[in-house]
């Protein structure tokens, strides 16, 4: 039998199976496809890439949805064929960030929990042809995703045609891990009932009548592998003070002893957090996030977490060993889940999570850039950030008080660009300390963002900056002349030193 | 019997009646006062007004916590007595915002449907003495608020001592029409059941231990009542716009033929759009919304609108008297619920609202500035324009497209200060025209916000910042060092047509 038929369990639907070549000819000049996808995990791969080939000699251009970012430089070479006219909600590919920014793709970087209902409800065209990965098609025809939800669910029931790539590659282990659940179109929705991280309310698949199905392409080409960088001085300084923060409001009776479900968003620092948790005396931690990462996994082996729901996996090649081979061990300790409920308004209020991400810069009151550099150019793109951060119980930003060797200063007079409003920011930390800005008015929370985060290299500049447009008044005191100037200045001379 | 001891039904309470100044007594210096009160409606008079007259001889300083704006000048008075140290979430009196842009008062200013979370959850401090206007007290001690329920209930629950007062004022009629549900605390809160506009989900009154009632105060001052402006060519331009846009979306099969539930800010703007309405085709309107208008209750007389939810009423003289005279027509097509419920993202993104709000400026990416008058100034505030726009089906922003004779340009290069971004914005409108900006990348906002939306005097300016912005590239093209540069020209010169 052909590899991978055999997971092919609904038998009436191998008769759909056909090369990617044959496949891509659903796809037109024009098409809005949707591909399975979110934190480099569970894209399909054969049928994208066959797509980017064929786009070489035979031009066409698509509108291009996904979970959120891809492995297997499918952007990339997507992009490289020039096959790529729009694309959403998320992307982290180096040659398409290159075209987004030269105005070549028209990027539309959207909140990653909206998607579904924009396409839904009409606020985005409806998915011609939906590109899902799937470790698995059950004797009833559910499809089974690999490692990650995504959009999978949505663009299956709002495509006018299905392209199952069934992914040789997954470890058939995996089925069972996710919990499928879409909310009902309104104005007939009820609430979500999910109301504690490690409930289940949906169904280990996707539901799809076997004739929307048009489709069904074997894949043998792996998800890209993840190597996490070690944390350094300044990484481990910013958990140290996350971990002393955690302690102080537990023992100070503010928050419980488990600190309530976390979420991080991905990266080094993030996984430094995660490493500090593993030293400290919590216990019972929970996790409600996107991606789940080496370090969730360390915390489950070490005991100290009990449960991760996430929207996907993104391991490094020895976690991903370790985890499929002693799945037993995991498996009632994860589950994945679709972004339109990974990252839910209504379940993160409800939960009360904590939310840690990374920002790009803070300006002095709180506001935060997670996307564009110096303003202007985009670097990923807002991602998950946006929802956490708003519906958090505790809303925090973490970055390096300065970057490429102090020409820059992460803490500015006003950010570039707004991603994330004072009014959505209750924490930010660098490695030189954490500043509680909660219950704080503007200027109480410049005072402490100057004082406890900037880099003393860059102290006096922010003061002599706050303590100057505070003269002239305001409730968020500025001078629109200066506001900015840390940037342009950046741009002219590679150094923001020119300042201080 | 004193005039107002008949209302308080629950007999054993009448003891507790004393003046507001024997009251007040439970107010110290660096007390947090939590006071009920939404969109200048529904806020204990008498007692604040007391401590105001009290604070001009004996010096204290309060934080003022409320559920938004209040009527009856007591900011005003509160704070020309020194007495407010620190205040949030929203206010709008013209005394106040001066002492605050001076920077002698510390203001929060904060999305208006988080706050009962975060005093619950400990991000900002325990309410000392809870001030709450009651239209009665029931026999079995359930608190009936006014005209409003803003903070009232969650006030009530977290406070160590409850002043009630009494407001002979209200038409007793009002009982019934509030819909009081107060979420659990974490970590075992479940779902809002709330799934229909018009449903009921808590109690008439605010469930309170007896106990706990440390003073009653009887009150004879009215609420203040509002005069709306009549609508210029301007504001029935952008509702024209918007109507316009609905029969479209209606046509296009994109909308339901209700358009489903509405909300809109306070203002002459929101009101000529719903006047708009009242000579539209529409029918079965719904509102899902903060604060009710005369014009909510000219679209129900009109039979257009079904039915309206909001945190309180807003009535001119004239609308008032009609509506109370005639209770028995509206008593089964609105109600009153808190502001943790009529602005819950949960509800919002399950229910679908269209959100009008009204920006003081936008640009031409549209990102939009609610709050702060050339990115220092404090106005009134973020309000609720945040809860709806963000979790909105479609989030709409209004404004005139020029205003002080057209020396400004509310479309501009840059916001001078950011509350919502262009994550969250769908739709701008002057009475130019209507941008629809849902599905597009920011160089194609920019094209279509400038051409639709800025007033001619200042099309050409913007467009050439653009273009040269496109020239340097990036996704969000700007000119970092021109970008604010509206706005210091204004400052300078009182004027931004130096710019054309």
């Amino acid at each position: 039998m052909m590899n991978g038929l055999d997971r092919i369990r609904l038998l009436s639907l191998r008769d759909k199976v056909m090369s990617a070549e044959k496949a891509i000819e659903l796809i037109q000049d024009g098409s809005v496809v949707g591909l399975s996808g979110f934190g480099g995990a569970g894209e399909a791969k054969t049928v994208p890439l066959a797509l980017a080939d064929h786009a070489v000699s035979h031009p066409l251009r698509i509108t291009l949805a996904t979970g959120a970012s891809l492995g297997n430089s499918i952007d990339g070479r997507l992009n490289a064929a020039h096959a790529i006219e729009r694309r959403y909600p998320y992307q982290a590919d180096p040659g398409l960030r290159k075209a987004i920014n030269a105005g070549e793709v028209m990027y539309i970087d959207q909140h990653l929990s909206e998607m579904a209902d924009n396409i839904r409800h009409h606020n985005l065209p409806r998915i011609n042809v939906a590109v899902i990965a799937a470790t698995a098609i059950t004797e009833d025809g559910q499809i089974i995703p690999t490692g990650s939800c995504g959009n999978s669910a949505n663009f299956i029931e709002m495509a006018d045609h299905v392209i199952i790539e069934i992914d040789n590659t997954i470890n058939p282990v995996l089925e069972g891990v996710h919990d499928i659940y879409v909310p009902k179109a309104r104005p007939n929705r009820g609430p979500i009932p999910l109301t504690q991280v490690g409930e289940r309310i949906g169904t280990i698949g996707i539901n799809v009548s076997p004739d929307k199905i048009s489709a069904i392409v074997l894949n043998d080409l792996p998800d890209t592998q993840f190597k996490m960088d070690e944390p350094d001085a300044e990484t481990l300084a910013i958990a140290q003070h996350l971990i002393d923060f955690f302690e102080g409001e537990v023992a100070a009776g503010r928050l419980p002893e488990n600190l309530g479900p976390l979420q991080s968003g991905v990266g080094s620092i993030a996984n430094a957090v995660f490493a500090g948790f593993e030293h400290s005396n919590f216990h019972d931690l929970e996790m409600y996030s996107e991606v789940l990462q080496d370090c969730t996994f360390q915390l489950i082996d070490s005991g100290k977490m009990n449960f991760a729901s996430g929207c996907s996996m993104t391991l490094s090649e020895p976690c991903a060993q370790h985890v499929m081979n002693n799945f037993d061990q995991y498996k009632d300790k994860i589950v994945l889940r679709p972004q339109e409920l990974s990252n839910n308004p209504e379940i993160i209020r409800r939960l009360g999570i904590i939310a840690i991400n990374t920002a790009l810069e803070f300006d002095i009151y709180g506001n935060v850039n997670s996307t564009h550099v110096t303003g202007t150019k985009m670097m990923n793109g807002i991602g998950g950030s946006g929802d956490f951060t708003r519906h958090a119980h505790i809303a925090i930003f973490v970055t390096k008080s300065i970057a490429k060797g102090g020409a820059i200063s992460s803490v500015v007079p006003m950010v570039s660009h707004t991603d994330h409003t004072d009014h959505d920011v209750d924490i930010v930390v660098t490695e030189q300390g954490l500043a509680d800005l909660r219950g704080l008015s503007p200027r109480e929370r410049a005072r402490k963002v100057i004082e406890i985060c900037a880099h003393p290299d860059y102290r006096a500049a922010l003061l002599s900056y706050f303590e100057r447009a505070c003269e002239r008044g305001g409730q968020t005191p500025h001078i629109l002349k200066e506001a900015l100037s840390w940037h342009a200045t950046f741009e002219e001379t590679g150094s923001m030193r020119q300042i201080v």
